[in-house]
């Protein structure tokens, strides 16, 4: 379904031609995250998986940082939950900017990070459970919190070591040191580095690619395969669930335009939506609960 | 035990001083995956697993592609399992690629894809089981599921995020692209480029150093730990199993002849025979269940 | 707890300014491993564990290698596990370089190697659950275990594919190759190479970045959470970790510290220890049953 665009209070949210822009918008706070960010986020991810219009989402930030972490205004208790979040039994125990990153982990739309600026502390965990992250040559990183006294944290030690192996996961955390773009693309944490103008035309052409030649169906289930195939013990489970989907979107209205127009050498136009024709036999929004 | 060589229908098989190569010949129709091929790739490795004398296997394509996807002159009926495969309750359910992934995966001898021309879809899906992706500089590859309206499969989603990790696992299946050889080596897909006629000599060196100095009981015994292991949720699976893989290989005909044979700076000459010997502590032919 | 500097026999353990050097040191046989080597090993990650001086522990070799592995003076039957270890029923059956590599998996320390030399069989594989390797331009390496009729040990097929991937972890252990320190590199096996004489001097400079900037509790929790979570799962598994943890140290005196520091742009001097401040809402020291 087509949906109205939301607005937020530290966000701006666009859709563009099937792509939609999530941009972290505090800059005169170098867009620190904050406990109205977190729940933000998480309502702008809901509204890109329920707009069929959109196809892929870029995320990135306003002014010149991408975001500079937490935001300390609230100085040494910055990170005692309780008063960051309120004590509600549902949200006193759970760690904000993991809310946020299990929320962009279950997204059904492609997920690009085109990272502007400075990225510390949540600023670059958030980005993990993002697909492809690319990078302004101004772009700097930071996995910073043992040097404030706390421990990675939005499932931050899960997602980064898929991303650059145990040992640099390591080293950035070990050591807190802020890094360059270029120390960020050698150790595979960025996908490509750009000059700062040429940043968002890069991250639109990759969601183009993406918007005009794939099956959104066929999109949002590759994403959940693959991410969560990444953490499965035997290829058995993939094979159990690709089994399923090929048997699903194997006979669907989609595959028949797919076919056709690869054998007749034109462009598809796919007709399944996720909001109606994601197959059932798997829950694709679901995760294991908290508790 | 020595073997009779087999025939198929869609395959060349030959055994050459150790080394067995399984040649998909079907070259007018660029290799392209149909049942019958996939029937053939099963009981090729099944062939490969019960000559003692196939000490490597290597996998490469007749004519000028590696394998062009599944055949489509099914038309838009192709994905559909029942006409492809047939309705018995045992397969109609299973993807054909990932059963042909799913054997290769239990194979008890090194596999090296030569990747000698296009390998598209489950072209490119089935190498992943294999070990060691060799390519020529005219190889290409492309994971095109979203553009024909399918999905990944042959358990595609849990191997190829192992091998390049879950970025370039998605940004690959997300645009469908096809890509060059260059691109596979820089993302990791393969080790090494050849030229077209250097392939296959560069496959067989890697296999005969293979065949010449490792004895073949240790390397099914390290093919099925290192598989099964990189899925394994803590490294003290790795020690039980390692631990009594040790403590049987270390009573062996076989260490007696390596530590000797290092001793006395000579080749070694190993006894022992993966259809005799391999220890029975642990199934290592055996799989999950699919149900 | 300070702790006395403890003394081992085939070791040599030193602590200066919060960093301890364990040097492998049977520099006449090559540093090769022994029963009383493994047990050194273990007791000397007991010693820097409990000693709260110890803020990170540099690993090397005595004399040319750093260690060739198994101690062949036995012969044919170096192997063999209940001539070797002893047959009491708590360690006849485990592997003696799987009890060490767990025993460092286990770490509340940094772990940095430095590689000087020839490292082969367990004496790489003891190699891989440190946490980053750095290593000489004289360093070599093999994964020879194939070329002896044994198999590869000390839990590596689980470590092994976690830092260069399985195609690689298969190629080495299936050849049993010695390979140079620039093949290491470029497989990403070492971080780094560095002249001989530099070797020391950079591993000392990269422990000291972590014992000058980070807080000892959070380094402890760090390593435990990204070694652990790299065979979890879901990353829901990291989220209740890392909730828990930042609840925790987001009150404690580490982070008032941490953050006035950083606002006052001063280093910070956290109060916390390993020995008494590490939360105990998880047994950080714990492992998986071995029987």
């Amino acid at each position: 379904m087509t949906q109205a665009t939301p607005s937020f209070e530290t966000l701006r949210y666009a859709v563009d031609n099937g792509v939609a822009t999530i941009t972290l918008h505090r800059p005169d706070q170098l867009n620190a995250f904050t406990a109205q960010m977190m729940q933000d986020l998480i309502a702008a991810f809901d509204a890109t998986d329920a707009d069929d219009n959109v196809r892929a989402v870029i995320v990135t930030g306003s002014g010149r940082a991408f975001c500079a972490g937490a935001d300390l205004s609230g100085g040494t208790s910055t990170f005692d939950y309780e008063k960051r979040y309120g004590a509600s039994p549902d949200t006193a125990h759970r760690d904000g900017g993991g809310r946020v990153s299990l929320r962009i982990f279950r997204s059904l739309k492609p997920v690009i990070a085109a990272v502007n600026g400075a990225a510390v502390g949540v600023g670059v965990t958030m980005q993990l459970p993002m697909d492809i992250r690319l990078a302004s040559t101004d772009a700097r990183f930071g996995f910073v919190f043992a040097r404030r006294g706390i421990t990675p944290e939005a499932a931050s030690s899960w997602f980064l070591s898929r991303v650059v192996g145990v040992s640099t996961a390591l080293e950035w955390c070990y050591t807190g040191r802020v890094f360059s773009a270029q120390e960020a693309l050698e150790r595979g944490l960025v996908r490509s580095l750009h000059a700062p103008e040429d940043l968002l035309p890069a991250a639109q052409a990759l969601a183009r690619e993406i918007a005009d030649n794939a099956a959104p169906v066929s999109v949002a289930i590759s994403r959940q395969l693959i991410w969560r195939m990444a953490g499965a013990s035997h290829p058995m489970e993939a094979h159990k669930l690709d089994s399923r989907a090929i048997q699903s979107r194997g006979r669907s209205a989609d595959v028949k335009e797919g076919v056709s127009a690869f054998l007749e050498k034109r462009p598809a136009a796919f007709p399944d939506t996720v909001s109606q024709d994601l197959p059932d036999f798997f829950d694709w929004r679901g995760e294991p609960p908290f508790a």
